[in-house]
């Protein structure tokens, strides 16, 4: 049977003060009111029923995806202790799920992103179930049909088309985060697209090769399956590592006895990550401020301006170019170009202003 | 007897979103905690007993008054419905005291400023009321010995000493805020002294030049001194004027029939009037940033930073010369140089986003 499960794990540091510890980004109400976990679980409606989707989260948030997915059963959040990168967090709900249905085939999906349109993005996941359906020895990757020379996101090289499925094609190797130029020739050469993060796979070929690969995490995860009154006790103490760099690369170079196939995501697909995107899905005035909620301004231009803060406005004058948040516990201002070192911030408030600020 | 009336009258625009309607900056505790009115109180202390000062505010803001100032006998709060500008602020305390004294010698201090040292303004004080006490027919006004040539200030052209109360001269006249190059002038003069708004006479001795000068306002001062219960019909029909255009100017130029003098203030003399002075009572940081409250800053340098909203905190990444401020109800952006605008945009905000954030 089909499986969706959504990631949302993240803290999302690159949102603070937004997004924090007990408020991660996947569940702001950031576009139109809904938050990225609805919209990713709304996607995952047109392919399954909410009983097949699974959501894995942080234990302190289980509460809130709760709220935010009144549909979902709550079985079917899996709350981790604490985050034990991508790897654990996509072979849990794998092992899960296998134990309860040895023929469930998964599509894993990221709720970090915003994605349109929905129905292309619906069809790509059809078509990536099918090729996990028919070939028990493939691992899918969804590789986003790239728009620009991104260099802030992984690159897969795609080979063969594989016949009888639809911008299905072979995946030669993966490539990190490219400099300006490299990103300038995967875009030209039409051969490359953007990693998603993203995957379909049978539960059984991805529990196979962690076992081959990854043999003593891969023994915890099904002890856990099996033991799931263990999970303060296991959880914590699995090796770190994500899926790329413990499942994906080695398949792809020939390790593991799987291999690497890509489904083209011809989407327009924009990463929520940081103050620059969000940006993109705000709407924005004559003066090219880019705002949400109450906000008013004076000879100011190219700002990007959230108030999250009910009953507060937030008044500017001669402001250009910068980053201006406000929330019930924190007012972040910064320069457009520094919104990279929130993450920096971050770290001094939690050390000078407390660890309830972070 | 002598009193001493303290105007802690206007809400302060320049220091929004700190003083807005329902907080004016005299209540602010901004000096170590306490308020520029509190301060105001304890400097009037030295000079007579809390029974004898009076507090002219606004209605509004009366309770707040009487929580800053406990000693304070509460009949001692006078509360204006509506702002009529200085003149009517002073005449109506100087009638109320007459009626009750007619020996009433009045100390109108203003609440706006910070002064050190006190006992120096006390001694100041002193002399000052002991001008007004020998001479029936003097019109006292305190001049504070400039140390910069300040633009923003009127200033007073003093003439011949007074003998046998040093620092007492004659006033020829009074100057409007004067050009960089004219303010050189009197401050290189030796003769010019900024006007700092804060008097000393008998009651009955100004009561007698607004009946020369303004009868009808003088008429209606004195219905509503006999009448108190007619404050909401009488004080908001009183014509708008200031104490300097309505009185002190006349007379100084000889209508009337009185004389001005001036005691000398060597004090420092800071008016809070918006954050650039603001900023110099706040303590700074190695980058020269003036802070209070509760902020982190990441290269950041040459700021006014306020965050007068308990339970929040400030962080700025990579901002120079700009004040940043947050309240519960507001944020503000501006840089420095634009302070001047924020009437403009307290405006715009009363507009846009709802007059209960002026």
């Amino acid at each position: 049977m089909r499986y969706v499960v959504i990631m949302a794990g993240g803290a999302g540091t690159r949102l603070w003060p937004l997004s924090r510890q007990g408020t991660p980004k996947q569940l702001l109400p950031l576009v139109n009111g809904k938050s990225l976990l609805r919209l990713a679980f709304e996607r995952s409606l047109c392919s399954v029923p909410p009983e097949q989707v699974l959501v894995v989260t942080g234990a302190a948030y289980a509460d809130a995806v709760a709220a935010d997915l009144p549909e979902l059963p709550a079985a079917n959040i899996l709350g981790e202790p604490v985050g034990r990168d991508s790897l654990n967090a996509v072979a849990w709900p794998a092992a899960v799920l296998h134990r309860q249905d040895p023929d469930a085939v998964i599509a894993q999906v990221s709720a970090d992103q915003v994605i349109e349109p929905v129905e292309v993005f619906a069809e790509c996941l059809e078509t990536a179930f099918r090729v996990a359906e028919h070939d028990p020895g493939v691992l899918v990757t969804l590789g986003v049909v790239p728009t620009s020379p991104h260099t802030g996101y992984g690159y897969l090289h795609r080979g063969e088309a594989i016949a009888g499925f639809p911008g299905a094609h072979a995946v030669l190797d993966f490539a990190e985060k490219p400099a300006r130029q490299v990103a300038e020739g995967y875009l030209a050469s039409g051969e490359y697209w953007w990693n998603s993060g993203m995957f379909v796979w049978r539960a059984a070929t991805l529990l196979e090769q962690l076992r081959l690969l990854l043999p003593v995490t891969h023994a915890e995860i099904i002890r856990l399956a099996e033991h799931p009154d263990l999970l303060d006790e296991i959880f914590p103490a699995l090796a770190k590592t994500s899926i790329d760099y413990g499942v994906m690369e080695p398949v792809a170079a020939g390790s593991g006895s799987a291999h690497v196939a890509a489904v083209a995501l011809p989407v327009q697909w924009r990463d929520v990550g940081g103050y620059a995107s969000l940006a993109e899905i705000l709407s924005t005035d004559s003066d090219g401020n880019s705002i949400s909620g109450l906000s008013v301004t004076i000879d100011s231009a190219d700002n990007i301006v959230v108030n999250s803060d009910p009953g507060s406005v937030i008044g500017l004058i001669g402001v250009a170019g910068m980053v201006v948040v406000r929330t019930p516990e924190a007012t972040l201002v910064a320069r457009t170009e520094d919104a990279e070192r929130i993450k920096e911030l971050v770290a001094a408030v939690k050390q000078q202003a407390g660890q309830q600020f972070a």
